[in-house]
C-alpha cells in the first residue's frame, strides 16, 4: 500500500535572509582554481555592490593537488564548514565551477550545521552538486546563480540580476524568460530545484541525490554531445529521480549541438512526463543568466514562459546594526 | 546488529554452454548503428571460425530515429529478447556499441527469460550495461570482449582471445596480462564484474545497477578527460558501489591523457580500498583485448599481474546432434 504522503509535494525549504550592504561574503571554490585576474575582478563588483569579500584559501590555490582541484579535499571542504558555521560570514558566493564538488562532499563533515541559521550559498555548474547537499543535509534554500569568476558579454546582465536576487529578494519574485519556447503547455505549481545535468546524474546512488518529485526542474547542460544528454536524461528516468516532478524548466544547453536536435531529445526524454515544460530558459552556461532560486515555492506558466516565485526567494534582511 | 551473510562474497554466475562449430548466433545492436562495411567483414570472421551468425534488424538500421540509436528503443529491446529466447540461438554477438544501451534496458522485458536455459553474450563499451543487466536480472555469467564490428592493427589478437574463449573455455581459464603493473600488491579471490566506467556509473541508481561487493572489478574507458575519471571514481566511491569490493583490474584507457596522470588518479581514488589492484590489463578500448570473463569465480594475483578463473568461463558445450 502507498503510504498516504508518499506523494505529498515537498515543503518549501528554509529560505536565508537577504544580503545587505556592509555584509562579510565567503569566496571560496568546492571545485576548480580560479584564475586570479578573473577573481579580482569578479571581487570588485561585488565591492561595487557594497559587499564585502572574505577570499577563503580554496579561491587563490593554483591547483597544488591537481591541475582541476582546487587544493585538496580537505581544504576545500573546510574552507565550506567554516563559511557556514562562522556567524561574521552572511552568505558564500562560490568562486568558481569545474570538477570536484562530489570529491568535496566525500570530504565534508555536516555535524552541527543544520542547528544553525541559514545562510544563502550562490553558484551553479559544478556547485549544483553542493546545493543539492545544502537542501538535502540542511534543509536550506539557495540560489542557481553566476559565480565570481565569470565570463562572456552578458555578465553584467548575469551579475545584476544575481545582485537583485541576493540583495531586494522582493523584487526577483517575477521571473521571465523572454527566449524560451513552451515544450509541453500548462501550469504548475512545486518547490524548484535542479541545476546543471551532469552533476544532477554525478550524485545518483548517494546521499546528496535529491529526487525532483513535486518540484520545478531546472537542467541545463554545456559542452556534451546529443548521446551524452540522452544517456544523462534516461540514467534520471530510469533512477526514478523525475517521478512526480511537477514541471520541468531546461535553460541553456550551450556547446551541445544543433538547438533543433538539444529540444527534440528534451522533449522525446522529457515529454512522456506528461508535466509543464519550457526549453531555453535563459539560466546557465553560455551567456545571459537569469537566478534561479533553488527550494521556494513556485509556479512555472509553461505557455507564458514565466516562473512566479509564491514567496521571495529570500527573507528580508535584518535590521543593521543601528539602523 | 549487521546480518551473518552481510558481507559474504556473491556466489559465481550461472555460466552458458561453450559455443561450437555450427552454432546460430545472434548479431544485434543494443546501442548505436553499426558501420555496414565493418560489420560484413566481422561477420566473415565469425564465419570462418565455424559460427553461423543471424543478423538481427536492429544490426543493420543506419540510425532510422536518431542518429547515434541503432533503430528505436522497441526494437533494439524486441532483438534482445528474441535472441535470449529462441532456441535455435546458441548465443549473442553484440554487433557494436556507442549509446543507447540504457533506453534499450527501459525499454526491455525480461518476463520468462530467468527461467531459460543460459546463454553467452560477448560485447563490451555500451553493452557493459546490458551485461550487468543479465547479471543482476538474470544471474548468468557473460564474456565482456570485442564486438562484431572492431577494428585497429591488433583485431586479429582480440577476436582470436574472444573466440578461444567462446569455442574452448577451458583452455582460457590463466590470463596473463603483460603490459599490467601493479597498483597495490597482494592476492584476492571473487566473482569477476565490470566494464566501462562511464556506463557503471550511468546504471547507479537504476534497477540495473549490480554492486562491486565480493567481487574482482573491471574498469577499463576511452575518450575521458581525467577530470571526468576522477568525478566517476568518486561517484562509484560515494554510492556504496565500491564496498566491500575484493580486488580491481584497470584495464586500458585510451584516449584519457597522460599514462602517468591516469594512474594517480586510479591509485588516489580506489588506493584507500586496501584491495590488489592492477593498471593496464589489456582489457578494454583501443588495441589489443583479451576476453575477460564476468561473473566467474576468479583469483587475481596483482603481483603476478595474472587473473587465474576457478572453473572455465563457459560450461562444456552440449554434444553435437549425432555427434
Amino acid at each position: 500500500m502507498t503510504p498516504p504522503d508518499a506523494h505529498r509535494p515537498p515543503a518549501a525549504l528554509a529560505r536565508p535572509p537577504a544580503l545587505r550592504a556592509g555584509d562579510r561574503v565567503a569566496v571560496l571554490s568546492v571545485s576548480s582554481p580560479a584564475p586570479a585576474a578573473q577573481l579580482a575582478i569578479g571581487l570588485d563588483v561585488l565591492r561595487f555592490a557594497g559587499l564585502d569579500p572574505v577570499v577563503y584559501p580554496s579561491a587563490t590555490d593554483r591547483g597544488s593537488m591537481r591541475r582541476y582541484l582546487a587544493g585538496d579535499d580537505r581544504m576545500r571542504a573546510a574552507d565550506l564548514r567554516s563559511a557556514l558555521t562562522d556567524p561574521g560570514i552572511a552568505g558564500v558566493i562560490f568562486a568558481t565551477g569545474g570538477s570536484g564538488a562530489q570529491r568535496t562532499l566525500e570530504a565534508m563533515d555536516w555535524d552541527g550545521i543544520a542547528g544553525l541559521p541559514p545562510k544563502v550559498l550562490a553558484g551553479y555548474s559544478d556547485v549544483t552538486a553542493v546545493l543539492e547537499a545544502v537542501a538535502g543535509k540542511l534543509g536550506w534554500a539557495s540560489l542557481l546563480s553566476p559565480m565570481v569568476v565569470s565570463s562572456g558579454a552578458a555578465i553584467h546582465y548575469s551579475f545584476a540580476s544575481m545582485l537583485r536576487t541576493l540583495m531586494h529578494p522582493e523584487r526577483a519574485t517575477e521571473i521571465r524568460y523572454p527566449a524560451a519556447t513552451p515544450l509541453a503547455g500548462g501550469a504548475a505549481r512545486g518547490v524548484t530545484l535542479g541545476g546543471n545535468l551532469t552533476l544532477l546524474t554525478s550524485s545518483l546512488g548517494t546521499d546528496t541525490s535529491r529526487p525532483a518529485r513535486g518540484g520545478i526542474l531546472l537542467v541545463e547542460e554545456e559542452n556534451e554531445q546529443d548521446y551524452r544528454l540522452d544517456r544523462m536524461l534516461t540514467q534520471l528516468r530510469r533512477s526514478g529521480y523525475l517521478d512526480g516532478v511537477a514541471g520541468i524548466v531546461a535553460g541553456t544547453f550551450t556547446g551541445c549541438g544543433e538547438p533543433a536536435a538539444v529540444e527534440e531529445i528534451l522533449a522525446e526524454r522529457l515529454g512522456g512526463l506528461g508535466v509543464p515544460m519550457i526549453a531555453w530558459a535563459n539560466v546557465g552556461h553560455g551567456g545571459y543568466f537569469q537566478t534561479f532560486p533553488v527550494g521556494v515555492a513556485a509556479e512555472l506558466d509553461a505557455d507564458a514562459a514565466t516562473l512566479r516565485l509564491l514567496e521571495p526567494p529570500l527573507l528580508p534582511a535584518p535590521e543593521a546594526l543601528g539602523g
